[in-house]
């Protein structure tokens, strides 16, 4: 019979995090793209726009002014998923299981820089730096008394992001969120099972095999996992010891990830020539009561969902069997390897969207 | 304290198919909206184009030749996911337990009619159960061996639909993808616990509260489930009796399907006056080996998920937060309700968005 080749014939591939499997049929990608194109605008990001709410000085939308601000900013959100002070639904099911709800909990908007027409990788390192250690402030402030404190950025509209300006979100809950769960548990039955982390010992093989691998310094790793669902899904995590939280990292691992997440966006960028969509976020151990412990089977990541599949105009959907069945893919992790561009690092004052020469 | 409301308070509620949380706040539907459009591109679309791969009598990719078929047509996916004669991927895992493969096979696409503009809320109600029956058939053949046959329909440019042709598809597995082991799972525990179907207890439920109620009939119901998480998703159900799958639906049941499926339909297209966009697929008591039984738990229904939030252009974004955390809706499924256009029957002859008047 003829031979097994993941680059030709379908198979699944199992996430060991959510637990599900993934479809990978490389095949696809020779078939004709007909479909909706995303519409790539190079249109011209101004550096101060008067009318943008993110901007030092401006009037956001419940009429309180923004300090103008020189690194980064962060105030609640005007429109918050998760409002503080709502009150609680009434307690459980209205008598029949199928009919259940619970109370939800409190956001926040982060501006990573004062200019609209950066982003991370034209920041400088001491600029990321200073995004990182917000990032672990405000987990240290908000995990304080919630369970999970989300932080992601959404970038690029073909991500519902209605700003051009570099910022992110962190949304605080009184509950672990599903992937949060899902995330706990996997991780914990490896733990009881292997005495190890699941995510150190990925990091350790992924850090020998290199077939996926994309950055790589002493402290990180970024790679395409294995079980990637988005063609450029990756995931970004500590390779050399165990690590709870954005709080527990020393000041040269946040240094090391500054420059690991440079590279690595700047790839994103170079691959289509654009200033590449996605959504990010990180996740870590939960905090509030999970602070005192019962939850060293977690290890700190990041992980990166970006649309794209065939350039900058033609994304992957997820739609009929993803949604109904399971996710696919239409290449092979590996092959997407081969296909990252370099990781020259332009200089902070290049215009924006200008084709990368390397 | 202030009392809590739905409309008013974001709060969670559970999906007992999928054993997933979605966050409901409701009040984030006041926020100004800068993000992307959807283009609606009313372009009108040709009966018949000699370009389409799917109109009767073209030719496709690989040379085949269409039949002038009037009805349905089924044939084999020129580009399909899961080959029917790929070779197995080595069994298991490589040695270690993070990288684990396995097997996938076999697909078809099923165009509704000979006309490229229609859809199936314009066919007739006798064009709509041939559709039907087709459904049953495709069920029934590739179910003999195929333990899941995934129906789903693409529809529109928003939901990665390449070709305006009304058709779905079918793909064919030798395993249960992961939606459906959920919600195997889920139906088996509360059949277990509760000696009844989860799915017949909620339609007897919907029934009476009619709260989440789009369309109804003697056999079917078309609900906004409690725990939907698209803006307009809707779950199709039979209400009146134990119904495996599509091959065990008597004639009448069929053609009330017919009706109801255009009555749906059409009340979508009234929403925001437009081909409404949609990925819509079949769940039923798995197939192949489980023909012989263990599967009472099973009711069958269909799942619709549509992508729009405000309008024709503005559409709900399932990225960051929901991507990394949660499932999260804009507003409530009760206040969808009154949302909903009227299911005024246009004539099949009439031009298509033409805004309907009812
Ligand atoms: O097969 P199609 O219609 O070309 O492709 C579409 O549906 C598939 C199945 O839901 C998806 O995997 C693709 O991403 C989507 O573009
Ligand atoms: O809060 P934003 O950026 O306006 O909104 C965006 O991110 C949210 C959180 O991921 C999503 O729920 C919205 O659908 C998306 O448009």
């Amino acid at each position: 019979g003829v031979k097994f080749d993941p680059k030709e014939h379908q198979h699944q591939r199992y996430n060991p995090l959510t637990d599900r499997w993934v479809l990978v049929s490389a095949h696809r990608m020779t078939r004709p793209w007909a479909g909706q194109k995303e519409s790539v605008s190079e249109q011209q990001v101004v550096r101060s726009d008067p009318q943008n709410p993110l901007c030092p000085g401006n009037t956001r939308a419940n009429g309180q002014v923004n300090p103008d601000y020189e690194s980064t900013f962060v105030f609640e959100n005007d429109f918050p998923a998760l409002q503080p002070d709502a009150p609680d639904p009434p307690q459980g099911s209205d008598g029949d299981s199928l009919f259940q709800s619970k109370a939800a909990r409190g956001n926040q908007v982060m501006c990573f820089h004062p200019w609209s027409d950066i982003t991370l990788p034209l920041m400088r390192q001491d600029e990321v730096i200073k995004v990182i250690d917000k990032w672990a402030e405000l987990v240290e402030e908000l995990g304080a008394t919630y369970p999970w404190v989300q932080i992601f950025e959404n970038k690029g509209a073909t991500m519902g992001c209605s700003n051009p300006h570099p910022h992110c979100q962190v949304w605080a809950s009184s509950f672990l969120p599903n992937e949060a769960v899902v995330s706990d548990r996997s991780q914990k039955a490896y733990y009881q099972q292997h005495q190890q982390q699941l995510l150190l010992r990925y990091a350790e093989q992924e850090a020998n095999r290199q077939e996926r691998v994309v950055v790589q310094s002493s402290d990180w790793l970024a790679v395409v996992p294995y079980w990637a669902t988005w063609p450029y899904q990756t995931m970004l995590l500590p390779r050399r010891r165990h690590i709870l939280r954005l709080t527990d990292l020393t000041p040269e691992e946040r240094r090391d990830l500054a420059d690991v997440m440079r590279r690595l966006l700047t790839k994103y960028d170079n691959l289509f020539q654009v200033s590449f969509p996605y959504s990010m976020g990180w996740h870590g151990a939960p905090t509030g009561p999970h602070l005192s412990g019962g939850v060293d089977h977690w290890q700190l990541h990041a992980h990166y969902y970006p649309p794209l599949l065939r350039s900058a105009s033609v994304r992957k959907f997820m739609v009929g069997y993803e949604m109904l069945a399971q996710e696919q893919r239409d290449l092979t992790p590996e092959q997407t390897k081969n296909i990252w561009g370099c990781d020259f690092l332009r200089h902070l004052n290049e215009p924006h969207f200008v084709p990368y020469h390397c």
